[in-house]
């Protein structure tokens, strides 16, 4: 008897699945990328220094498993935060903890909410999840629409604070508002936040129904480690335990995490540095070429490009986009929503990244296709 | 208005679901650690010099994310089994694939089918997923009931081989008389094949809907690094891409598998150690205590411990397991099924750490209670 085949037995959504983009990872050298909102700086000397110790002579530690728990990691997070180990859920990279979110709370009549444009991963982790999306659309003005959140009937939602692509941060007063009204369970993503001026882990005691999402990729310099978490309060991260791969974040990624978290010193000066940098070009962008530039609390900015002509617009997006590319200068262009194409993403690189990426648009204004 | 509680927004079947538990991974040294099948020496030594490499001098290569496709790693895996890259898909363990594979082929109707006992793992992942388990039972032969695992209707069938937790491998012919008339997905999960005389790879070019998984974690001596994969025709494999994480594999892990994999002479020196481990280790308990043992073709034995009224059983099990923990020898007992309960699951260590076993049951067999 011939088996059917594996698409045939496959789940009818999984057919149509579309899967998340990432940015380019270009292999050879020589891009200044400012596509996916890594950190220009290397991280703390004591990750190399706590990895070196890890792996030893002969990395003999490595045959054994890791911490199932992510034990002294999730202690120095709680630490961080000035929380305790229950609040803490370790994953590997915040995505692992988005779909943990996703898978237990998210199905049939479940639904899981999400502002568009945000992180563009939410849609995606409900299509594997064979769940239903709830959108909510921003408009141009990128303002938080409380009032239809609260009233959501979603399982879970997914605010991005500060948003990307925008960089826009929420204040705590209208996601307490929010937190007010809402019946589900509200997901903080701050994967940007330690660029921002405010953040939700203060509401945490209060909210039994908040989650906060945070990631070592960005403010720790740190996205080849794969290692992001969760805070909530007990009941909501023993959800997500129950859920978590028994092994998820591997002992190279623990040492390397905890060993940065063991560092402020170090990434107060580094966030500085970016912050300094992403301040200079917002008003790079926004006064001295006088284009549209959304305020960013994140370490990118969303600027929309304007032509010698004065035109602005997907084509003119797509125009810089292109000739940026051609010059091995990758930023981030989204062309598929109406409120992001006209618009480039570009992280905030170093100083020296930042002119060559300046100076570049300068050639592209030269030419006679921009 | 207060919102419900996480356990109340939480899918109903996530309240129910059990976790898997792990092997215990004790903090403290000076334990002989025989529970969770980790090889006893060390990776290749081209694994650290390989991390050392990325590391560089001050870590800057982790600031950017990894190879999304872990593309170099899935090249080298093609290549060891003189496969195609589009034949290869890498995990965040071999538990990610399983996971994967889960989420890609069961829910509902279409139900996951197992041997029971195998890794218990399979349930709790059908569990998750709120999946029906089609398990099917072993006998005390431990023979592989083939027409049975054809006539399945489940959607996929997990195949551990060899198997855990009693050692025995499947030939070749008798997989194939499976796949002759199983109309599902057939998964053979080889996290042990490397210590067999016989895989099932070879049968992959005939049988489209085959799928095997390995991992490094035991016969490369990489459990702490959490790197498996899939091996299947591309069809499959395109399947699990499209629900699998865009960045699941860490920068370090992808170095330090791919440095693995470049030296086979090492690791063929290394399974031809524990190999003849294991058989002196068989010989030991099988001739010379006179317990029975299946026949291994994995990195660990399952005996069934006789105290010296020449009983067996579940509490003379735990008797022997007590007394191994109380002097810090660690195996693992397994005792809530029928077929494992009178049995240990003893991983092969160095010799010297066997023979401290060894000299260590000979002591608990002069207790009065043993």
């Amino acid at each position: 008897m011939t088996p059917s085949p594996p698409t045939q037995l496959a789940l009818p959504h999984v057919a149509t699945l579309h899967a998340y983009t990432p940015g380019l990872q270009p292999a050879e050298p020589g891009w200044v990328k400012l596509n996916t909102n890594e950190c220009p700086y290397p991280p703390s000397p004591r990750v190399a220094a706590a990895l070196r110790a890890e792996i030893g002579a002969d990395g003999a530690a490595l045959r054994l498993y890791p911490n199932p728990q992510s034990g002294p990691l999730r202690a120095a997070v709680a630490k961080l935060h000035g929380l305790g180990e229950a609040n803490v859920c370790i994953g590997n990279g915040s995505d692992d903890i988005l779909n943990l979110l996703i898978r237990v709370f998210c199905a049939g009549d479940a639904a899981a909410g999400f502002m568009v444009p945000s992180y563009s991963l939410y849609p995606v982790l409900v299509g594997i999840q064979a769940g239903r999306s709830a959108p909510i659309a921003f408009d141009r003005s990128m303002r938080l629409p409380v009032g239809k959140i609260a009233a959501s009937t979603a399982r879970i939602f997914f605010l991005t604070s500060p948003n990307a692509p925008t960089g826009i941060g929420f204040p705590n007063a209208e996601i307490e508002r929010v937190l007010a009204d809402y019946r589900g369970l509200l997901v903080v993503d701050e994967a940007y936040a330690p660029f921002a001026g405010e953040n939700a882990v203060p509401l945490l005691a209060r909210y039994p129904n908040l989650v906060i999402v945070r990631t070592l990729s960005k403010a720790y310099s740190l996205a080849g480690i794969r290692v992001g978490y969760a805070l909530a309060q007990p009941e909501a991260i023993g959800l997500l335990d129950r859920v978590r791969d028994s092994y998820n974040v591997n002992r190279l990624s623990q040492a390397a995490a905890l060993a940065a978290l063991g560092d402020p010193a170090y990434y107060d000066a580094m966030l500085a540095k970016v912050k300094a940098t992403r301040d200079a070009s917002l008003a790079e962008f926004a006064e001295k070429r006088g284009w549209f530039t959304y305020p960013s609390q994140a370490n990118f900015i969303f600027t929309e490009p304007k032509n010698t002509r004065g035109e602005t617009g997907p084509a003119v997006a797509q125009s810089a986009y292109d000739f940026l590319c051609r010059r091995k200068v990758l930023v981030r262009h989204f062309p598929s929503h109406a409120l992001t194409a006209p618009f480039l993403r570009i992280s905030v690189g170093t100083d020296r990244e930042m002119q060559v990426l300046n100076d570049t648009l300068d050639a592209w204004l030269k030419t006679p296709h921009a």
